[in-house]
């Protein structure tokens, strides 16, 4: 739906040819499974927001390929049997994933694809790029929100620094979907079915004779969303008093006052706001709302709000249309199912938190019965049954690390998509995703919702999981020597 | 081309706004003057690449509004006037550029605007977004070639990191442009018309039994390239030796051996690649290349180069698909055209590299006519005739720093794209793109392209324009007062 191009060769080269060389070694009808998941939270945040699932849904229900493509794939040097293999290709595995909107931690299955192993092969590249992009602007998103007090609303200017048009449109949708209370991207507002916002630039209040006519002219045009913009010339000595005359103008002509305000876009936006207060207070506009912009980051903001600076809203750009932070998900494999035996699959690294957990697993999060806050995240084997009133979980990295939870509500965390190939899931319009995230979110101790040193959440395996882990490790330490 | 879909909506919604305000305000028919540059070079690096134009002519040529955008743009509150206007809207002012793969500096005009004053803002929010993507691209790929070894291939592998398919595609084509050898990307390489390139992952060396039936079966598949990587278990211990293994088995078979190496993506990449060229010489596999990857950037590979690593080619990814480099460019009103005046404008900052180059200007290129290095830009007004034999140019931010040029050719920079709404430009194809960026990357100081604390090109101003620039900042500050 959201991309009507047909994406399938948008792949690196070598999921062909390894698709191929499995299908010449007479591996077609060799299942695997691959996990898609991340190792480092971005900005050391205490999480990660899931994004992105609706356009793996999209692609993975479209992807097939034409003759031109086939032609192209052939010219590289597959064999004949593969392009013929690729010929009808659909993808005809199972699919499960977190859903969109949900608080994720690092080393958690975000999706696994359980398929024939070509099929899980080439749509690796796709999916890594989708999840990856989104969740850094969903990511980049809630980290802004955290910082902003509650009663601030925050909207997402970022379109002109993205990484082009479809990414500022991904940009746009998953800052909603994070909780930011507008955009001012037409297209993806329309999209998503809620109203663009905008004030002015720098460029309007120059094209008009003086600072004041410019103010006028929009006051006049947009009463009810009259945002002035007050930097172009002088914060405090033209452009917040252009700003109170032009507010005396409407009072005098009985205008609406309700959507009246500024917005401050350059210099020292703790100084200059609370200077802007006191002025419009003092001329009897305290109803004038204050939006701060420029380069706000989650540190900016909570520097503004130590030093008391006034604001009621904040335009934030680049660092949710191209955080910084970035998710580095990958897609690894972490067991084969050969006729019908699952065989889980570990590599080794000299660095333990680099080593992937092997297996067809099953996550699932643990929520306090009396406060309602997620206590850890568990990893555990596919056909375990997790107990109901206590349970030992240990680290899945450092194994002398344990827990024991009691009182807890378990919830899995993954959902399937697909059943062999049939979209299954029944996803959830945008509405339901932003409260869905909100919900999600406020289940999180706000301990690990801090921006600096947050709490690290535990992401933590079952006994029964921990000790096939342990085994595996062994097994492959002493196949290596 | 590129796009098929209709991005005329990917706008920040203050674009209308103010647009709409410019209508009711009688200012239809005011002419305006933007330009598009950038301020600071990412990685504090030498110089950027100028990219995306192929996009901003391809968005500004189907630039158009559907009943169902018109629909919703009224929804936002926008007037009857305004939506009539739109109704019939498509791009009637000159638009100049300069080409995709030039070399480009800071505060220089990457692409001038010269339209009426609704549609030149209209196209702002689209035109910025294509630019800082696609220059990012270009740029991060240009600085890892420039830390290369020529003999070196550097290849494009960064799609999985990439902000979702549209920007995985324009990365590839974007690095092809800028120089890279190859891509992985087969999306972008079909578009390019170029053979994509790839290797292998782990994953498909631990679905087979073993290494070496893994690199044997991929070795019979592609012996033609045969690239196998060597660290999913242990590079030296293991790795190496397998491949060297699968080389003789080659050689035995009378297999062609001139394109057989290996890969190693992870561990120390010098002292790994040391060692494992030594054991395939030993072996007598001397044509045997290595090829490392692995989170390269402009300093690894300095460093690699320092510790004499061995490698014929390398793997860059989010260095190219997601730089962290960022050109941060804007679009600034420089002057206003009132029934056929010309009205520079400028915008005073506290910081004098903030305040705008006023005017609607021409930009030069002056190369050395022996050397043919490029020894600095020149800005100068629209109508001066700039001399031919010496020239005094002054830098645009430190009045006081004056340089003489002489025994130059001047070239002008930017092309005209459109003619009062008419395509008029030529566009080059990518084969042309390439050889153009590497010619004009060739006429640059050695020193302009170094990583690390490169010379600052000169991006200075004619005697006439500085003199303008001077008598506006004089009025402007005393207008401030």
């Amino acid at each position: 739906m959201r991309n009507p191009r047909n994406y399938s060769l948008l792949s690196d080269a070598y999921e062909f040819m390894m698709a191929d060389a499995y299908l010449l070694s007479g591996k077609k009808d060799l299942r695997a499974v691959f996990d898609v998941f991340f190792r480092m939270i971005p900005n050391n945040g205490g999480y990660a927001v899931m994004a992105g699932l609706d356009k793996v849904i999209d692609y993975i229900r479209h992807i097939c390929f034409t003759d031109d493509d086939l032609q192209y794939l052939e010219s590289l040097g597959l064999s004949r049997e593969f392009i013929e293999y690729l010929s009808d290709f659909h993808f005809t595995g199972n699919l499960y994933a977190i859903p969109d909107g949900t608080p994720v931690f690092p080393n958690e299955p975000l999706i696994t694809v359980e398929a024939p192993i070509l099929e899980a092969q080439i749509v690796e590249t796709a999916l890594l790029a989708m999840i990856n992009g989104s969740m850094e602007h969903a990511t980049g998103a809630r980290r802004i929100l955290d910082a902003t007090p509650e009663n601030v609303r925050v909207m997402e200017f970022g379109a002109r620094r993205a990484d082009g048009l479809e990414a500022a449109i991904d940009a746009s949708i998953y800052a909603l979907m994070a909780g930011c209370q507008g955009t001012s991207n037409v297209q993806a507002a329309k999209m998503c079915e809620t109203k663009a916002l905008g004030t002015m630039a720098h460029s309007f209040v120059e094209t008009f004779e003086s600072e004041y006519d410019a103010f006028l002219a929009f006051a006049l045009r947009y009463p009810n969303n009259c945002l002035l913009l007050v930097d172009t010339y002088d914060t405090l000595r033209s452009g917040v008093p252009n700003a109170i005359k032009v507010f005396e103008y409407m009072r005098d002509h009985d205008m609406p006052l309700d959507h009246i305000g500024i917005r401050i876009d350059s210099g020292d936006l703790a100084y200059l706001s609370k200077e802007a207060r006191k002025m419009m207070d003092q001329a009897g506009f305290e109803m004038a709302t204050i939006c701060l912009s420029n380069s706000l980051t989650a540190e900016v903001i909570t520097s503004l709000r130590i030093q008391d600076a006034k604001f009621d809203s904040l335009g934030v750009g680049d660092n949710i249309s191209k955080p910084e932070g970035r998710m580095g998900c990958v897609y690894k494999e972490v067991a084969v199912i050969d006729n019908g035996r699952v065989i889980p699959k570990i590599k080794l690294s000299n660095d333990i938190i680099k080593i992937v957990n092997p297996g067809y697993k099953r996550l699932y999060r643990a929520f306090d019965r009396e406060s309602g806050y997620a206590v850890a995240d568990i990893v555990c084997e596919r056909d375990e049954v997790l107990p109901e009133d206590e349970m030992l979980i240990t680290s899945l990295s450092r194994f002398d690390k344990s827990t024991v939870i009691r009182n807890y509500e378990l919830k899995p965390l993954q959902e399937q998509i697909f059943i062999e190939g049939e979209y299954v899931y029944d996803e959830p319009d945008l509405k339901k995703r932003i409260a869905y995230c909100q919900e999600q979110v406020n289940r999180l101790y706000p301990e690990v919702r801090r921006i600096l040193n947050p709490h690290e959440y535990y992401v933590d395996g079952s006994e029964k999981y921990i000790e096939l882990k342990k085994k595996m490790i062994k097994e492959a330490g002493e196949k290596r020597v």
